[in-house]
């Protein structure tokens, strides 16, 4: 490190206050300014401190400890925060594009805060922003800058009433009309009404809204994203034909306006339908630069891997904080002890370490995962954005696919488990409510739903090893990926040959021990899978019905991430 | 089964609804009366179809769905509840002693309904009722009628914000005054305030306060447990030298007050010491018919037992209620299929039985579980009621004790892992506030904590089985216990040789297969424990450092129950 940067950095990390937990950090055989400079690196270190002494020096930041907000408070007091992180502008469009891990460190830093702030800003700048910027072309650019400066509030609905998992089946329609060079946005019946969608409950002005495609003669093209203007910017009242509504209280984020929509015959202009991957000619045609609804679906790829991507980080976040909770308080809360005068924190328990100290090793694990793979995520985008059509970029695209698919499902439910372990390890003071515990646990619960139920995205990454499996055995391609994740299953047979060697407990400390057995165990639940799959088609079931029969031994594969 | 019996069930299970789940059910192989009436037993079903449908038809006890209530109202409305409840007296006090189940029925039923109300009521009927019948003396029986027509209302204090697994340390005092033949109650200092004590918050009137006895002199007589007014019954202004209050909100049970009080030299009669197991004589003298701390302790294992037995049934009634919404919701809920227009329901995905079925199988055994051991307790109460002191009496206690402390975690955990599945097989719907998945894992997870912390817990049921071991290899005595839960142990050596030799997979399926897995696996933990133990004893350590430094090997002995 450098001097004058270390220097920098003292600025950046004060001594922590004395207290109870002195004795403790005063034990530490590293100096923990200098890991977090190495972790973190000064940059984000200097947002994060920006960020927290903006966010605890204005007012409409305090949190109300003890007062009790009613729904309808709660979301406008998120609604008019968002508003602020918005006037503050922390990232310029520019920072974000420069520097991914800025923008993770935003999202992270606003979570800390509270997660209805930080998810509603999400929604309306990065996933309806984005959104419109990586699906639509230069006639949506001017939407950038009203997103910006909050003219517009945006939100993200693909998912209805009865098709959340299965988002190819929704079912409002696009229908368009060359008279008017309109497209036509309905909502056949309630089922199909938009719903779960962040943001639209009570603030959203504009969605972005996920429609079968029909043109005249009706054919229809598969889901399309179009922007739709819901409601009056000046009084938020819904625009005609919009039926639009809150869904009431959910477990956690109730900071967030969750809502929902249907659609009776509203218009929008053509040039609204974000044309990225097909569009229609002002007469009706229907043109697309893609062959085929497949390789329209695999450009559309990156784009889904971003919010998954982002939970991994967010999700890391909720079990730092709960650790931190957890391990502070056990250092400091004593119970029991060898004579009755004398008692010992129960940090100072083996149970209580074997607890709490595994998920502590997880968050660096994890948090290192975390940051490469949003910026591999990053790399991808701009080659998106660069229209990079080569095979690595097609091929990066499905690893990343596939590494968002089994990271966000490790992360969330590590984090959940571990927020539970960490309630129950602060006894009775984990489980009252201004100690946050409960918050985390309920705050953290939906990144296992949404963006992706966590069992139905364990299937794709388990489908993409089998596809590179299956494309081996069969037409001997070798296995291996623009990332190197996989290559190692190129030597699946030797591997599976390998046995368990290692003579004593302390040599299975030795981290390449583990990892054999880890490799050991992808490759053997690999084959398993395949032959269960293999077998299923044999004896005559459809694929539908094969795929559903070898479902659990094939979700074990991406299981062992858990 | 009889036919008049029959008839009489027949009017106690109504035909269910025609509706969606029509389909699945009657593809059921057996009839689900016949099944309710083996499994419940009429009187059950009777008490039941009482409860619900005088609940159903009054309006006290309408769900507010959708309406917000603050956390005032919250407490409010319980405390009212709670008294039309004791007005409308399901049970008797003749009932409860004659049919222990109904009991269990009556709390199951009042949790199904919410358990703000069921746990309010609990800790007034029965934890402070039965601490006074069973830790008092004829004395104390004057305050019986008194808790049945709520002229008082009452709690139970233990803990307090320093103390709560470490019960015995609690701070308060109580110190005896011949002069006017009082014990004056008080609090030190803060962090002995009594801490966590449901109904203490607003509505309590009376509280048993454990605290320490001393006589004249200075000396210490231990933990014991006292009557002491905290509230004027009319006004529930507190008493004088009261300082009481509410602690705010928690993660869930949020119409429970819970609440802390300190003592500032509280001057009570004599009589209300809950003398059964010590006492003090008016000039001063402390008399108690046990010889030592030891067997005094022992004696009142069986109050301690109540709680966590009632816990296991309690978490049993979350599970049922989280497994019924989630199977019912799956078998209903469609979402892909074998072709487009045609989608299957979730519940036929591998993967969704996978994940619930197992949970709704732990429902029935732990079900039948703790029915027996409920049955088995209140044995154990009438003869602790008739005071029996015979060996057998003395040795059923710790059984129970040891079965009671491994099987709250067992249902406690099982339920809010199985809530949290359900929770999640919902998907995004399974996150609205409405659909009760939040409020039951909010109201179940205390059950991991309160009655004893779970972790804590099982070091006992360890400690129990060590100690029967030690007993046998130090002393040749034969393993054996009243229920027979133990006396597989006596072969445990032979246990040790056996090997696995089950030739299929579906030769495991035959029970006796895992059961004797387990035993194995038992025994092979107990012997590794046992033997860790004397080894750590051996090497110096002292007792303390022992015992916590092989804390994960013997609590692995009883996490066989997770
Ligand atoms: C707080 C929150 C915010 C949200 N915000 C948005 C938003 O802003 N915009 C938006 O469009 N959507 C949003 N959603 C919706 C979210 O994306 C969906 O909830 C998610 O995609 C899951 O769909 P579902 O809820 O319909 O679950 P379902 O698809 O009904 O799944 C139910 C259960 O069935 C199982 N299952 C389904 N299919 C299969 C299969 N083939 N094999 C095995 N099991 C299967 C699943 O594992 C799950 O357990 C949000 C949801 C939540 C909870
Ligand atoms: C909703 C609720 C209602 C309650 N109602 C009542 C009531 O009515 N009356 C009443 O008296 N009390 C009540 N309690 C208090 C309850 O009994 C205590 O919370 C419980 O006994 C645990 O004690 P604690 O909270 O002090 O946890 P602690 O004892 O501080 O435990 C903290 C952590 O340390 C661990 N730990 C402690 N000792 C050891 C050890 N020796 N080895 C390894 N690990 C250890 C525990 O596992 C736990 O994870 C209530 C609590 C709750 C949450």
């Amino acid at each position: 490190m450098a001097p004058t940067s270390e220097g920098g950095a003292e600025a950046l990390l004060p001594d922590l206050p004395k207290g109870p937990l002195q004795a403790y950090r005063s034990r530490a055989s590293f100096c923990w300014k200098e890991l977090a400079l190495f972790l973190e690196g000064e940059d984000v270190l200097r947002l994060k401190k920006t960020i927290f002494s903006t966010l605890e020096n204005d007012p409409l930041f305090a949190h109300s400890h003890g007062e009790e907000l009613c729904l309808e408070k709660c979301r406008e007091l998120s609604f008019l925060r968002c508003l602020r992180l918005l006037e503050l502008s922390f990232l310029s469009m520019e920072d974000m594009v420069a520097s991914p891990l800025l923008v993770q460190t935003l999202i992270a830093c606003l979570g800390m805060y509270d997660w209805s702030l930080g998810i509603k800003f999400l929604l309306h700048m990065l996933t309806f922003g984005s959104a419109i910027y990586s699906s639509g072309s230069k006639r949506h650019l001017k939407y950038l800058p009203k997103i910006f400066n909050m003219e517009i509030f945006g939100c993200f609905a693909v998912t209805e009433l009865s098709h959340g998992s299965n988002a190819k089946a929704v079912r409002t329609t696009a229908h368009y009309d060359p008279t008017t060079e309109e497209f036509i946005i309905h909502t056949p019946d309630f089922e199909a009404a938009k719903f779960w969608v962040g943001n639209m409950g009570k603030t959203a002005t504009h969605a972005v809204v996920f429609a079968q495609l029909y043109t005249p003669g009706g054919q229809c093209h598969g889901l399309h994203s179009f922007v739709v203007q819901i409601r009056d910017p000046k009084t938020l009242l819904p625009m005609p034909g919009v039926m639009v509504g809150d869904m009431g209280k959910k477990l956690g984020l109730n900071g967030v306006d969750s809502g929902f929509a249907m659609f009776h015959k509203v218009r929008i202009p053509r040039q609204d339908l974000l044309n990225r991957t097909g569009d229609v000619t002002p007469e009706g045609t229907y043109v697309t630069p893609f062959k085929d609804d497949k390789q329209r679906f695999g450009a559309s790829l990156g784009t889904l891997s971003f919010g998954r991507v982002a939970i991994v980080g967010m999700s890391i976040v909720n079990l730092k904080l709960a650790v931190s909770i957890a391990l502070r308080f056990s250092a400091t809360r004593c119970q029991f002890g060898p004579t009755d005068g004398e008692e010992v924190p129960v940090l100072e328990y083996q149970m209580q370490q074997w607890r709490l100290l595994p998920y502590l090793a997880a968050i660096y694990a994890l948090d290192h995962f975390s940051k490469s793979l949003f910026l591999d995520l990053a790399e991808l985008q701009q080659g998106l954005a660069g229209t990079d059509h080569s095979a690595r970029q097609a091929e990066l695209g499905r690893e990343i696919h596939a590494l968002a698919s089994a990271g966000k499902p490790l992360a969330s439910w590590t984090a959940q488990r571990g927020i539970q372990e960490c309630r129950e390890a602060c006894g009775g003071h984990g489980y009252l409510a201004v100690n946050r515990l409960g918050d985390l646990r309920n705050d953290n619960d939906p990144n296992c739903t949404y963006e992706g139920d966590n069992n139905v995205l364990l299937q794709q990454t388990s489908s993409y090893l089998l596809s590179l499996l299956a494309r081996h055995v069969q037409g001997g391609a070798r296995i291996e990926s623009p990332l190197r994740t996989v290559d190692f299953l190129e030597a699946y047979p030797d591997i599976l040959g390998r046995r368990f060697t290692c003579p004593s407990v302390d040599g299975c400390l030795d981290s390449a021990v583990p990892l054999a057995a880890y490799e050991w165990l992808v490759c053997y639940l690999l084959r398993e899978s395949h032959q269960k799959l293999t077998q299923e088609k044999r004896s005559g079931s459809n694929d539908f019905e094969a795929r559903n029969n070898s479902q659990v031994a094939t979700s074990l594969v991406s299981e062992l991430v858990k």
